[in-house]
């Protein structure tokens, strides 16, 4: 027998006992669960940032996985709480655009709307959907349960989706940005290899005063401290410096146009 | 069969490996456990800041859970190393106050002093409890080992406790204090729904120049930047600012005066 | 059956998703296993600082247990992937000389080089090895595979090794240094309590304005306040202020000369 899998990604931080809270709930739903954090550092509300960093990681787990994702500015509103089937796996969040970036503009499989407690029941808060809405539907489908025994299917064109940035052509070439710095200080566009206007090795890459010749294939095709452009993990341009802090050296931040020219 | 579960409560941080550390041992003695941290950054050597993090959490786990809680100022001395049962959960802390926010006052159902392990063996440290006398009682705890197996019985109204700020009636209102400020900046009082004197609509809550009419029931009930009080999801008023932080923007600390008058 | 065991340390932080992905990948081989993070917080591409907390926990662990290390500045280059075998313990790392402090210059019982997937295939990354090859090779170890199953094998003369600062003897004493700080700012040294020069109680230790004439057996031999020196859980020296921080109050630093004199 397999374990079943949930994935935890939230903006709760990790000093307080939110995530723990969770995932006491889910132990409670399915015993034999096997938890993974993906991270709970997005910043506080940025629904943008939770959206990547869901898309960066959900690949690299195995069909039937539950990916639990809550960065819920609007806890305790209207907005529907939501359960999703999507190429095998299933994801547990809130209608707000935390699903865009995985989506990638196709439809979900399937879609329901959670069913809510009654928050007037002792013990279910209003500020808390994480812990007493979202969790015990993620454990429940962990413990095998489908979609339409935890809440009511809706139309899956009626989902919010976030208006992601696009990658554009432009007289000065391809134009795109970052979306996400890393740990490193590296600085992740959303230009795609596919995207790039010719062979890697001929075009080059600019954005302020970063500025190479050529996109490389490692960090090491260039000297420690120099700058380097290359596809990242995740499939898209990467600006870095070897060996340091792009984002400390070139000032790069999320939001900052790169442009890719041949 | 149903995995046991250990939770891990510590002031130790997360860039060293003490926390790994003592996950080895816990696995040593109980390969099959579900190890979950409910956070490791306690302030240092912070005792209530422990008992209160441990007091958030615990309920949301299922009965025959192991809690292993070490903020241990003490370590090395002779304070007492504790395994306690209340309420169908198990805790394994030293005895210098963290389960006093558990236990409200009331007396556990059972109490061992933990036997600690001769520390002029090698390998078992003088400064390092955690993983050296706590885990190893945490896991044979999960195992299924009972109290007695592990220790002496004591009388337990021979535990330290805290003495934790008590909600009082002045003449302004009732009076409580901050208790925790969260990652958000949200600020946690020790003042329960039930101590608000009056329908919450009704309650005017201030804390230096925090200041608002009613608790309300969800963040969105005032606009974004807005303060707003309201039950938090431990069950005691809070301090928010929408979409905001109310430490930062007001200046909110623990121990701060918090006044709610009807 | 006692599921497999992978610990995992790296310099990836807990902002990304990168750890997550790893696991992922590790669950993907091996549905059964017992993840546990060691830390993720080394310092960026400090390989010696992470072989010194590789050091610090891998005896906590079983024998079975599969440690996975990743801080690794040469990815992408020639630099070899290695799975290693010592002691019992299996660990699959870079050959950096991150498993010098491990094997305390002993030879490991065998080595293999991990067999690196076709990096032009979709999907294989060239800047993150630690999913892409070092999750994958761990992965299969723990599910019973042998070295030689995941890659050939190669001389473990041929080990890249960090040269580890070595304890002296000097007219003022024995003369080591500090390799780590840890959270609660203790100063770990290098120094073993078999390098002492004498018992304890009749040692003198100093570091720059850190001075104590005794080696001490625990935090509450001195005041609080007041600077201490014992031997850490590691087995080494330790300089400690009792209920603070020895690395603000004195500016300890890694690298800084420690002088212990009978």
């Amino acid at each position: 027998m397999t374990p079943p899998i949930v994935t935890l990604l939230t903006d709760f931080g990790e000093r307080d006992t939110f995530v723990g809270q969770m995932k006491g709930v889910l132990l409670s739903h399915c015993p034999d669960v096997a938890l993974v954090d993906l991270t709970h550092q997005v910043s506080p509300q940025s629904v943008v940032e939770g959206a990547l960093h869901l898309h960066a990681a959900w690949r690299s787990f195995p069909a039937g996985s539950v990916h639990l994702a809550v960065v819920d500015p609007g806890v305790g509103t209207s907005r529907r709480p939501l359960a999703l089937e999507f190429e095998g796996h299933r994801f547990v969040l809130p209608d707000n655009g935390l699903i865009s970036a995985v989506l990638q503009g196709v439809f979900p499989d399937a879609v329901a709307e959670i069913q809510v407690p009654d928050t007037s029941d002792a013990g279910i808060s209003r500020t808390f959907h994480g812990r007493d809405v979202f969790a015990p539907a993620a454990g429940r489908l962990a413990t095998g349960a489908a979609l339409w025994e935890i809440g009511s299917e809706i139309d899956p064109s009626t989902l919010v989706r976030l208006e992601l940035s696009e990658v554009r052509t432009t007289e000065f070439g391809v134009a795109g940005e970052i979306v996400l710095v890393d740990h490193f200080g590296n600085a992740i566009t959303n230009i795609r290899a596919s995207d790039l206007p010719g062979e890697p090795s001929g075009v080059a890459v600019g954005c302020g005063t970063f500025s190479v010749h050529r996109v490389s294939s490692t960090y090491q095709d260039v000297e420690p401290g120099e700058p380097v452009a290359l596809v990242s993990s995740m499939g898209t341009l990467e600006l870095a410096v070897r060996d340091g802090s792009a984002a400390e050296r070139f000032g790069l931040e999320t939001g900052a146009t790169v442009i890719a020219d041949a």
